[in-house]
């Protein structure tokens, strides 16, 4: 089965929006076995529609883009037009998008009215987090599928659809695999090589992001893909936190729920990154109570007792502050486990002994305060990112005590 | 000028990679008014440059991708097969990639001559970075450029083709603009009906993403964009926060410095990320000291001294708590302005009088507190992220006196 995927609007021909999209779409399509033969990026105007539908001979074409309510929004008028059918009202979808409106105080336009049309036997993809639902129909033997633009509406849908298009094309691919963290893509190509040759039956498929890599094993034969999984398994085990659905904070988490732990950090350097992951998982205040910025030295002095001679000798970012940073808030907050971070960001303050990127941690757990170095490299976000993500491992790993 | 603009490669088309080319390569175009009317990704199989060369009829054609030494990359032969054009070995590039070899300490393969041919008359794109140089040449009154796929090799050339895209066409082109908070896309493009009438010689474009917007301003007459910047600064000024070049967190840093003052945060569902936006910015340790995230209401309680029984009667997330917060953390760090935020950032924990989105916001400054509050939709993310957003422009607000 070959698909195309287009995506429709000026921002992305501008340059203004990344098309993030096309690498969603296309890695989910590319999980199940569907290849993506092209992919086209064009203008919201009718005619450009028509160019791109009298070129395109996939069996599965998907759009995103331009299902909002404004006149410019012409997605699903245009394909309907060309392909000459009608459609009609989806009272359920409009009393959605009522709600939805009444929910944010905010009056419904005359509008989002279109938003609520549909051709017959279409199936709708629901959206939770706007008002422009997606849809899948057929026609001419094509399977044609639309999704809104906004990312975050998208994702939800194209879980359901690729759940679809397994069940219509009764697609047996098994695909899985690995998240990883404190390796380098380039350092695990490397020790991959005789990997790649022993398991030749499997499409191994590597995807890095700051702090850590995603590792997807697809293939039509189970038995292959499941040794495949106990081999990187078991070369790799160090570096694995979670399966490809897991966040390395969702695993932290979940791992402190079930040892009904609670966390605190003091953080310098990261300035809320680390409390701002944790607690972006949903149900975190199970495990987390409170969490301390402790930016300046007199902060550090003040809200953790950290010793200004110790400041003075060592600098905030050395071993030893780390260390009193955290095992002080151990008693502060009477937290089971609590982390410190302290170093340098970037991209100034560095110097020779101390240079852009180093960043100490210290972990106060069953009254043992232990404290680890890491240099990171990249621009000062990158830094902050790298240290969150180091942290959080780390304490991933002192709670399976490894 | 009308352009198109082809990303060649597996890589992109399986999602591994996002085509971060096109929006760097897209932006650079746009901002001297060359207009890219399609984008298109393609396999590296010769039939497909055949296919999509058939297709285009625009003046300038860019390809990114396939230009390695390998036998996969074929984006120069197959183009240069496709108009009938020969090429010639070009010594000085020869020289290079043989010099670059050697400071690599490695071999130079046969598969890397190929690098070093060039259509006769073309213009000949250095690459210090690596090997595959870009070319820029004409034929049948086409511009047609080729650049390596690697965004870092990618750069360098795309700024002297930029240079030679202006002097070539002699273009004079003006490019200006704002970003707003405070005001959602369709809003804005309700208040802008008449504004696009009265400015047609200028193109307005909206980039929005999780709370703001960027408005950009492009035109050839730096009369009419002047005007235009003018109008939209009046219409508007209560949203514009700052330039294209401008983050709010730097905007709210700045004001900070200017006027001598220290920020301090207390957080409850942000979680950090309030602290963490400040101290994104570089040198915000001037303005910053501390902060706490009193995620229970125990650390609520304890940390900030907020009436365990204020707590019981009005609920966490209420008026009173957040106007206690901002007043009491005041006290505690003796900041010149101090923020709070408290809310429900979902999925679960809403009610009907307390739904998922509702924050609360204090404001102490001079001696007064405010308070403020807003619901805001989008998952969780999304709640946390608006809500951080809405923080930092009431604080650029207040520190304005607006």
């Amino acid at each position: 089965m070959k698909s195309a995927i287009i995506t429709v609007g000026k921002e992305v021909l501008t340059g203004k929006t990344i098309n993030t999209n096309l690498a969603t779409i296309a890695s989910a399509l590319t999980e199940i076995g569907i290849e993506i033969s092209r992919s086209f990026v064009i203008d919201d105007i009718f005619n450009e529609y028509v160019k791109v539908l009298d070129i395109l001979d996939e069996d599965l074409i998907i759009f995103t883009g331009g299902l909002g309510p404004t006149i410019d929004d012409i997605t699903k008028e245009s394909i309907l037009k060309y392909f000459n059918i009608n459609s009609v009202i989806d009272e359920e979808t409009l009393e959605r998008n009522q709600a939805y409106f009444s929910r944010m105080n905010r009056k419904m336009e005359d509008t989002n009215l279109k938003q609520a049309y549909f051709p017959e036997d279409s199936i709708i993809l629901k959206n939770d987090l706007g008002t422009a639902p997606g849809l899948i129909f057929k026609v001419d033997k094509k399977t044609i599928i639309l999704f809104p633009g906004p990312p975050h509406e998208l994702k939800p849908m194209l879980d359901k659809t690729i759940e679809y298009l397994i069940k219509q094309n009764n697609i047996k691919m098994f695909s899985k695999g690995f998240k990883l963290t404190g390796i380098g893509e380039s350092d695990m190509e490397v020790l991959l090589k005789d990997f790649y040759h022993l398991h030749k039956s499997v499409v191994i498929a590597p995807y890095a992001s700051v702090g850590e890599i995603k590792y997807v094993f697809t293939s039509k034969n189970e038995f292959a893909i499941t040794k495949c999984m106990i081999d990187f398994k078991e070369k790799f085990k160090q570096y694995i936190y979670g399966n490809l659905n897991q966040t390395l904070e969702e695993v932290v988490v979940n791992l402190l729920k079930k040892q009904n732990k609670i966390i605190s950090a003091a953080e310098s350097c990261t300035g809320g990154m680390f409390a701002s992951k944790i607690t972006n998982v949903s149900g975190s205040s199970e495990v987390f109570n409170e969490s301390y910025i402790t930016y300046s030295n007199e902060a550090k002095n003040r809200i953790l007792n950290i010793d200004k001679e110790l400041l003075n000798d060592h600098g905030a970012v050395s071993e030893k502050v780390a260390f009193k940073m955290a095992e002080n808030l151990q008693q502060i907050t009477n937290a089971d486990i609590t982390v410190s971070i302290t170093g340098i960001a970037g991209p100034t303050g560095g110097t020779k002994e101390k240079p852009v990127g180093l960043v100490y941690f210290g972990i106060t757990h069953k009254g043992i305060t232990k404290v680890y170095k890491k240099i990171s490299n990249g621009n000062r976000l990158m830094v902050r990112t790298r240290s969150t993500m180091f942290a959080l491992n780390l304490i991933r790993k002192e709670l399976l005590n490894e």
